[in-house]
């Protein structure tokens, strides 16, 4: 796998400052940005110039371990405060992923407990614990790869919709991980990527990731899906997920659910790919997941040189979708792969 | 209706040119052309500034008609030359658009069998021939949309993909005609527009046309036509076409069979609407349709500030795709309504 695709979000040398890819450049130009301030780390974070919820968590959890560093010749009390306050303040650039407050609550608590020690131990010992998520992801996503490869062979035809592949996690990715991996083994797949308007993931990112992992990719429009599985080149599709439901309805990128059912109109089998923490059991189905909406400029205007519609048209623009459990052949997880009856099989998981 | 949508293409007043709306620059500026020189003519077919098949077929017979005018005082024997060529060299600006040929062979016909009158009258006549091949299209148009509006009421959500309104045709247009025409008599529909990835016809041309004519649009990406249907909003889809097989199956913009297949899951009719000169009996199924592949860069680049994807990715950018007949609902021409099985309803039509 290529250096950078593992190592996109890793703290400075000096470890008071995070070294991060600017996904927002991608896929002209690559461009790493050191950030050191808070409010760098906040403003890359709320303009996505690092995104994926398990990317975000990785990077919030260095940025407040460097922002400890930085801070650990304070008197206790005044390293303990300064510590809470920066929490908070990165907590608050997305409040919406889970992730980031999950990361930064982690290495609070660990400070929390430490609270008794030198500032400076608190310090390593929070540069250790971000180091540790990262790993876990790593980890996390390398057993989601290993499931979903077990699902293709060499030689498939694989279609994916938005971006789960490793600038969206740590390694690997989720929906991208297997076909990474199969990689790395010496396996072919041809996989087609839907670009996923309006913020075009699938285009800057998803065939920007397998081109450079020398994965045969194709780029397609979101609309172009039904031909290409009606012209018999798609063995399974790979999707990753943002909230899973207990009966498995699973919400993921707009989209996600037409290219369920186009699947299973053409006999494909839909494969839904992503972490044990997405799966929200106290979420019954995904009728109770509520769907972000967005602002009509990302599809009238954003990244064209010129608007694409008159100022007055009307747009509709959720975010995301979610697909009906009875779309799904199964649900691949770092503990194991999930298939119907879904609410028995993912409540499973944590038992 | 608005007056431009139904005069975007028409003779100049001293009959020697002709007027176009520059469809290329919709929808940011309104701009008129007057094309005087074959080179005038042949560019602003090839490059899409007239476009939609039934328009390109008008504009090529005004042309031709303007040309002759120019040329009324030549001597016989070189104004029957002169026409030959040029409306050759017209018909090569778009091979594929079988209106093009069709309009230019019309005039063509009628010419020849002139060729004893004074080239003054032969012009006039033809003047008067691409009048009639305009009158006719609007009332094809007319037709086809007063039989599509009795497949919806007052109050209904329809879904549209592409453009087959006025600025593709003459007035009214195909798909969007019954729209249109329902919107003249005080009726109220709610269409959403899919904005019909790459060239985006649906984003510049559709929510233009209807937002114009005070039809409620909105305005969606291709991949929100799942969510949109599974939100209840949508009581019908109704698309143009480009060439039905004599068993129903129908080429469209492609994304059309994606449409259908979602419409199909949903349980939501699903109507193609087209004149009968795009009905092949001599194209027996779907199959047989040559689907034309075009430039990568539409993908990747056009439209855009900069590139969404790297040069070295490859794209798959077929143009149109084939809906198979089983989910089409009904095939609605200037005739009538034609309905499953197709073999049989679409040969009625030309007995």
């Amino acid at each position: 796998m290529s250096e950078y695709l593992s190592d996109h979000v890793h703290l400075g040398d000096d470890l008071t400052s995070v070294v991060i890819l600017d996904q927002t450049l991608l896929p002209n130009r690559v461009e790493y940005l050191t950030l050191r301030t808070p409010e760098e780390m906040f403003e890359a974070i709320q303009l996505l110039r690092v995104r994926g919820a398990p990317a975000i968590g990785i990077c919030a959890g260095y940025c407040l371990a460097a922002l400890a560093q930085q801070r650990r010749d304070l008197p206790p009390a005044q390293f303990g405060a300064e510590l809470h306050k920066l929490a908070q303040y990165l907590n608050s650039s997305r409040p919406t992923a889970v992730n980031l407050s999950w990361a930064l609550n982690r290495l609070g608590r660990l400070a929390h407990a430490m609270s008794n020690a030198a500032p400076a131990d608190i310090a390593d010992a929070l540069v250790e614990e971000a180091a540790a998520i990262h790993r876990e992801d790593i980890a996390m996503c390398r057993a989601i790869s290993e499931y979903g490869l077990a699902l293709i062979k060499d030689g498939d035809g694989v279609l994916t919709h938005c971006n789960a592949g490793p600038l969206a996690t740590s390694q690997y990715g989720t929906a991208l991980g297997p076909l990474l991996l199969g990689k790395e083994r010496g396996m072919s797949f041809r996989v087609f990527a839907d670009e996923t308007r309006p913020l075009l993931q699938g285009a800057r990112l998803t065939s920007y990731e397998l081109q450079k992992a020398g994965v045969d990719v194709t780029l397609i429009c979101d609309n172009m899906a039904s031909m290409v599985m009606k012209n018999g080149w798609i063995n399974a599709c790979f999707v990753g997920c943002d909230r899973v439901a207990a009966n498995g309805d699973a919400a993921n990128k707009i989209g996600t659910s037409g290219v369920a059912i186009l699947a299973k109109h053409y006999g494909i089998p839909f494969y839904v790919l992503g972490p044990t923490s997405t799966i929200d059991l106290n979420c019954p189905t995904g009728g109770d997941i509520k769907i972000e909406l967005r602002d009509p400029e990302e599809i009238k205007s954003k990244f064209y040189a010129q608007p694409m519609a008159l100022p007055e048209v009307k747009c509709y623009n959720p975010a995301f979708d979610v697909t009906d459990h009875e779309l799904i052949a199964g649900i691949i997880t770092e503990k194991g792969i999930c298939r119907p009856p879904y609410t028995q099989s993912l409540a499973a998981l944590f038992q």
